[in-house]
């Protein structure tokens, strides 16, 4: 295990990671997306409001820094780092719609549809999606094969059996009834999971990593640690510090992990899966600190 | 212009492309999406629910059209054709959302929020959209450059500022107001155009096309021909032979080629789209009598 210095340590530079390279994802994030002056201005604006809402940027943070860590130049990165965020963008917007979970607040402002109207939000989630596509596909900085092999990995991580959409079916099928730990995994392993190790592993495969095990293994513990803390944020913090409605799930008769374990079990699944992260890393040949650090910030985090 | 006779058989010769080819688009489609035996089960089933609703695979049939007149070989082909039915069906299922066009009926049947649930036919739809880039992106029948290529084609017809949503945008700024010509054009050039217009221009990618020029034009008078089409059936034909409610465009106050030209004009226009999608195959240097019966069979559709 880790001792408090150095989680404290790791800590610190993985928050000056992101905040580092936070700018820079913003400014790329800006040049994929037409402007709001630009015709259709409308749909443009709610892709906007919804993209600059001041998310955490957690995706492509962890794409740059898996690599980086393996040798990757952030030129070569940065594109198919801020794609993952426009998939997590849309899909974030069409979660809020009043036929999936009704939302009204997310980071501290209206949801896409409040602020313009449904039928809009459902178009600024769908152009979202096709302008990730567009924008790995458009990378001049990387090579066809690499480009087509990227794409893939997005489209198998966003999509359906095993990806984010799949996990947000699953998850449907599961409101209102008891489910068991095993059938809560299968859903966040796709729904979260899938985006979480999918940034990760094309975060290597940027970086010409001969295997993808290891991090496709840590990119799993993320994921799970990822959702854990999702679910104690949930039942635990005021919706000020959230920024969107807290206790919905509850209210949902979602399961979770707080639903299936209480608050303190919940808790100590998160430092389990957190050791587990760490411990992906112990067998790779490369400076695993920046990802460790990252998993600390997961571990801590508030928001 | 073409005499009767001529029109008689271009007719005949597209209509048996389009018989003889569709079994094998529907074989390709089926291997493409998942089971509805895989789990999530709900979202396949939607998913198959619209897909394999008795459409009439225009957007395939174009691109293997445009591709195989072209001198490429139908297996290189078939994959794309396909991802532009994934596309186009993804659009139809968010389009017969209530917060978007709310219909019921679509092909004879219930649409898919109606057979299944709203958040369900949200999901198909996103997933559809996944699927169609997943499936180009690993066509092995293709090189990796002509699979980026077709990937960034089919991503600017399907998103904004100049694709279908984009398209969609315009249409939903549209409603309850008089337009102009001119800005009729523009909804429908992205709304229906681009997805008719990026099916040829990637059957000619495909077909290693030095220029992609005469396609283009053939594909932007073809899409003008089927929209205003599609207009005159939604102002005359009965939901028997449409498979869905008409004289909807009429009661939502949309603007359309019969709203702004009365039955005649529309079809004096159409005649016209007709026309000029025939012209621009009279400089081509290839036998263009198969898309000329496409552009026959669009201005002859009754369904």
């Amino acid at each position: 295990m880790i001792s408090p210095s150095d989680h404290a340590a790791l800590l610190s530079r993985a928050r000056s990671f992101l905040e580092e390279r936070r700018p820079r994802i913003e400014a790329r994030l800006d040049q994929l997306i037409p402007r709001e002056t630009d015709p259709p201005e409308r749909l443009h604006a709610a892709i906007r409001w919804s993209l600059f809402a001041g998310g955490k940027r957690f995706r492509p943070t962890l794409l740059l820094a898996v690599g980086e860590t393996l040798g990757a130049r952030e030129a070569d990165l940065l594109t198919t780092a801020c794609a993952f965020e426009l998939i997590h963008t849309y899909s974030l917007i069409h979660d809020d719609l009043p036929a999936m979970d009704d939302d009204e607040l997310r980071r501290g402002r209206p949801t896409c549809h409040v602020r313009f109207d449904e039928a809009t939000a459902i178009l600024a989630g769908d152009a979202l999606q096709t302008l990730a596509f567009k924008a790995i596909a458009e990378d001049e900085a990387l090579e066809h094969t690499t480009r087509v092999r990227l794409i893939a990995e997005l489209a198998r991580a966003a999509g359906t059996p095993h990806g984010m959409v799949a996990g947000q079916a699953f998850d449907l099928a599961s409101e209102g009834r008891a489910i068991s730990e095993a059938e809560l995994r299968r859903i966040h392993r796709s729904k979260t999971g899938a985006l979480i190790v999918g940034a990760a592993r094309c975060g290597a495969i940027i970086a010409g990593a001969r295997s993808l095990e290891t991090i496709t293994r840590y990119g799993e513990m993320l994921g799970l640690l990822f959702q854990i803390t999702d679910d104690l944020l949930d039942a635990t913090a005021t919706a000020h510090d959230l920024g969107k409605t807290p206790g919905k799930d509850l209210r949902a008769q979602k399961a979770t992990y707080v639903t299936l374990y209480g608050i303190d079990g919940a808790r100590q699944r998160a430092l389990e899966a957190y050791a587990e992260a760490c411990a992906a890393l112990d067998q790779s040949d490369f400076d695993a600190d920046l990802l460790r650090g990252l998993a600390c910030l997961v571990l801590d985090r508030r928001a």
